[in-house]
């Protein structure tokens, strides 16, 4: 597939997509409808409820409140057996040999040829490892690697479907419902527990700034349950549906594998250097070919943008878009939106090196014509 | 994921689709929005229309006129280089020893326990592999089992992109096209040709049974292009937009992948017996877990149903139903549709082999109600 811009018609304003028992629903799909939820994404193969209908409540709420999220599709491949250890290890791009059971580390997997394959949390329980996932189907790598490597594991997709609480009063809903304790759980931190019988790993972990819990529900038949319970705690903070949430993670700069890295993208050009570790004695897949990008440097960084004040952010970005300097293709634009804490119409983009390290103007090829641009610090201040 | 009949409710008449990059345009996109696609999937992590609006025009046109369908969401797995011909036989449960160039198969690619996780046509070129996909991330399985077991091969996702031309008339818009010949392509056959300088491997094959041709456009640029050539040469045969069609795919019984199949299905269970090798000298992967299949005898079948006279079918079905016999669980029905051909609701289901062998009655647990069902042969008749 080429990056070509093409500009999203006008006559499709709304893509409907068909029912089909092809694309799962979460356990708490029917709870998100009873709640108003009005648009979805696709994520591995499952629905996501995107929006419920008024993004700048949703917005106001993980800012300021608190917002519940379902992010079943969020899907775990679950390591375990007597070899678990050296198997993950092998599929991390990161030195894991001090990781402790309820801790949670962000990594990189990568291909043979350092590209970034995933970026999921790895959690480590007391008796297994989950990758929670971003969009691809690793549950086929890994499995196909721990069969051919002779690895004793079993590899599964667990009953395991995540529900997000986010925002700044997202700690006080978890603690009213699972104890005062839980405040002292560091960042990517988890633990084992059960709430009106219902199993859950509860981590300090989501995809916002704004911090929060997930609560990874180990029973699916109790989706509906713990939605509700989730929903009464929070009553009194105001909590509301939500969803992973355009403009925050645009102010954040999260990343969105898949949307905002290409299939060659490694992690040095998905922002993740800090989670990489080359210099390291352990072994694991794609180790020498990421040594070879440190030593010469990735060729594109993954930067933010700061479009002119001028320049109109309605318009829905249903593909990457060319960014020139002077002209020459200098990269693509993968994400765009009006910041109103911000004041300002931000992107996200995977920028050449040598055009970062020069701060060259960029002009971006929007399908409303073309913007003036200048690079950001990420997150975005 | 359980398997749950979740009743689709009437508030969520139509889901709405937020545009992201993560899920990728066929370079078709633009082609079938100026001929009025109305509804779409998501099919390996791109939109794939589904509708232009007028479900029985579309029909009709398959099934007695020509259409012609962006399949750009069919992937290739491409695999070249020396050891290609050894990787694609360890990938495929089928004997390809005697496979020529020019030829495509119906394979199962299967994991080590024999679990089917793509049903691909897989087609030989003169120098290269495609295994055609269906919905799910194979390019990892085959660059994992490439990398770890030191095979000298080139593996990719190649810019190539199926445009179907479906129906009774196909022959005569694609003989038109590319001259008499073609006609004497057999099924499945295929050759690696150009048009008015486009790139093109033509192939016999389609998802229906109605006949007609794949165009894999190996350059995205001239999707445009060759949208409109074919549209210009269908015209005196009444050529119109189409897609894969629920109703004839459930007529002829053509599998759906990850909706008709669960992730433990082998190809037994998914009516693949005749494409699958077990009394072979071959080596490939599942054979030791699929020989043991064919001992024991697959545990579900995929059969046809034909609801009761009175059945309505005008629920859209999201995600598989209970089907029980007696009232024990006894399988899932994975799609279902009124066919005015049979004067029918006629359904596809993966039932235990018992229970189909004692050719019971069976209920099936609509979202509309519990509805009688027999067994029928497939494809119906």
């Amino acid at each position: 597939m080429t990056e070509s811009h093409t500009p999203i018609p006008a006559a499709l304003a709304q893509i409907i997509i068909s029912m089909t028992p092809r694309i799962r629903h979460s356990p708490f799909f029917n709870a998100t409808v009873r709640d108003g939820v009005s648009h979805f994404s696709v994520y591995n193969k499952m629905l996501m409820p995107t929006s419920y209908g008024d993004l700048a409540a949703e917005l106001h709420r993980l800012m300021h409140g608190v917002a519940m999220w379902d992010v079943g599709v969020e899907r775990q491949v679950e390591v375990s057996g007597p070899d678990a250890d050296r198997l993950v290890q092998y599929l991390s791009a990161r030195d894991l040999s001090k990781m402790k059971a309820g801790q949670g580390k962000y990594v990189a997997m990568c291909d043979h040829q350092g590209r970034l394959l995933n970026d999921p949390i790895l959690l480590k329980l007391s008796d297994r490892y989950w990758f929670s996932l971003a969009d691809s189907d690793m549950l086929l790598w890994v499995r196909a690697i721990a069969a051919e490597g002779g690895y004793n594991v079993d590899v599964c997709e667990p009953d395991v479907s995540p529900l997000a609480i986010q925002g700044p009063k997202a700690e006080d809903v978890v603690a009213k419902m699972f104890g005062e304790s839980i405040r002292s759980i560091r960042y990517f931190g988890c633990i084992e527990t059960t709430l009106a019988g219902i199993p859950i790993v509860l981590c300090r972990s989501g995809w916002s700034k704004q911090g929060g819990f997930e609560l990874f529900l180990r029973d699916g038949a109790k989706a509906d349950a713990l939605w509700e319970m989730v929903k009464a705690a929070g009553q009194e903070y105001g909590i509301g549906p939500g969803a992973p949430n355009h403009t925050e993670r645009v102010e954040s700069a999260l990343l969105s594998w898949g949307g905002d890295t290409t299939p060659e993208s490694n992690p040095f050009e998905a922002n993740m250097a800090k989670f990489v570790d080359v210099d390291t004695p352990v072994n694991y897949i794609g180790k020498a070919a990421l040594q070879k990008v440190v030593a010469t440097g990735p060729k594109r960084l993954f930067v933010g943008l700061v479009l002119d004040g001028n320049a109109p952010s309605d318009w829905p970005l249903g593909e990457r878009v060319l960014v020139t300097a002077g002209g020459r293709d200098v990269g693509t634009m993968s994400a765009v939106v009006y910041s109103p804490r911000l004041g300002r119409t931000i992107g996200l983009a995977q920028i050449e090196r040598q055009t970062v390290e020069a701060n060259a103007r960029l002009q971006v090829h929007t399908p409303k014509g073309v913007q003036g641009a200048v690079l950001a610090p990420i997150p975005f201040a």
